[in-house]
């Protein structure tokens, strides 16, 4: 039997900041036929409301340190805010979204990274094995349409997670069962060939090409860690990743896509 | 066939607002082995954050306005930070919680409350068809605990609705397949037929028994909104609404109860 197709779709927080960026985005989304997962990341609104609360942002090498404070903040705006704002979207959408973050269900537990220099803090590190994926099949049997906060936990605490490994976990943990795209949105058109050029998008990228563009410094920095990821998924089950720009979503759930499809060979 | 048992629990703001109260509380309700519910309300914390983002309460005659700020401030603080806290040490306790606002699942749909004199804001009235049956009994099949904050949704906005009628609505819609139990815990052992005296619990209680006390003006004003959800419910197919002392959960699931058990008759 065919597996069935389920896109694991992440948005960044250039759109949920922007409501109409976001609202057509939810059109978008809410319009998709098949299974789907959608992971959203904060946005900047975690940071104003943690400075109007008056708690200071702690950095350690440019790297945020996530104190109690900081993850009571977080749970409250991606766990809370963001995540019931986007589910309500999608209800009225017609679309059947159910807001999760990592605690609920069980769905992703995660280890607090280990202190040795520096503690982070409430941050969580996921594995694939992490994941309740039979509470996940369970819900898209339902067809219900899981909404994941970037949020995991451990021992009774929240922990910060990355919302781009959150995703790419849930792909893993769903492609025994799936047929799986997971798509990243950001704010190009997908992975460049020029940084300075928006138009070379390179369409299709497999690991021995990846390696070559990396032994020429061509990539961007910026873009490395959701290759990385995505190598990763694919090498755990994941079918393809796809790269892209949030307003190509439909494009890209499609067989003509705009962005940087990612496949095992 | 015997319906499965069912406890659809309402914890308040006094115990979530004392981490001691809270934790031990989890304790109780993490043990209890019948299928169960738990509805949260949402404690001072929503008030000092709001306070502290600047907000002003508005009321009107005494009952709180609920602008756009304020729907904010409750969706972050009731469906983030407390139902998540709350999700992650049922998790650490061994309870498969799933936390959820009237949004997620489509739960619980309400309707703005209508303008008359005056506009109480994002505030949600509910009638029993509003609740999402087929999936919460899904969920409970699933061995899933159901986490339920006081909001509720409406053509894309999240509204605010009183956290003892969400109880109700959702113990009167899983009436029809389970014998359910609604149990509203709060700071005293029960309704209490002379309010300062706390041994005078009213142990049973019937409709024309309840007529009676309501004649003879005996009952304090605060436990009538209680007990008219109570009633309410027995009579749209719920078996029996209990009313106690949080710190008596297990006993006010058991047979011998300490809280104020109301039956049919």
């Amino acid at each position: 039997m065919a597996k069935q197709r389920l896109f694991v779709i992440k948005i960044g927080g250039n759109v949920i900041d922007d409501p109409n960026s976001l609202s057509s985005f939810l059109d978008d989304f809410a319009s998709i036929r098949e299974r789907k997962i959608l992971v959203h990341g904060g946005g900047k609104i975690a940071t104003r409301i943690g400075e109007k609360l008056g708690i200071k942002p702690q950095y350690h090498i440019g790297r945020r340190i996530t104190d109690a404070e900081t993850i009571g903040v977080v749970t409250m705006v991606y766990g809370g805010l963001v995540n019931k704002q986007i589910v309500a979207s999608l209800q009225k959408r017609g679309c059947q979204a159910l807001g999760m973050t990592g605690a609920d269900g069980n769905l992703i537990r995660a280890v607090r990274r280990p202190v040795k220099d520096v503690d982070f803090g409430f941050v969580g590190d996921i594995t694939p094995g992490d994941v309740n994926a039979a509470l996940l099949e369970n819900l898209l049997e339902s067809q219900v349409v899981p909404v994941v906060a970037p949020l995991t936990h451990s021992n009774g605490d929240i922990l910060n997670t990355n919302a781009d490994t959150i995703a790419a976990a849930l792909a893993i943990a769903s492609g025994s069962r799936h047929d799986v795209r997971l798509i990243y949105c950001f704010e190009k058109k997908g992975v460049l060939l020029d940084v300075n050029d928006d138009n070379s998008v390179i369409t299709r990228l497999t690991e021995s090409r990846y390696k070559e563009l990396l032994g020429g410094n061509v990539l961007a920095d910026g873009i490395l860690p959701k290759l990385e990821n995505a190598f990763s998924s694919i090498h755990q089950g994941v079918s393809e990743v796809l790269i892209g720009h949030a307003a190509d979503l439909l494009r890209n759930t499609g067989y003509e896509t705009t962005g940087t499809l990612i496949t095992q060979a």
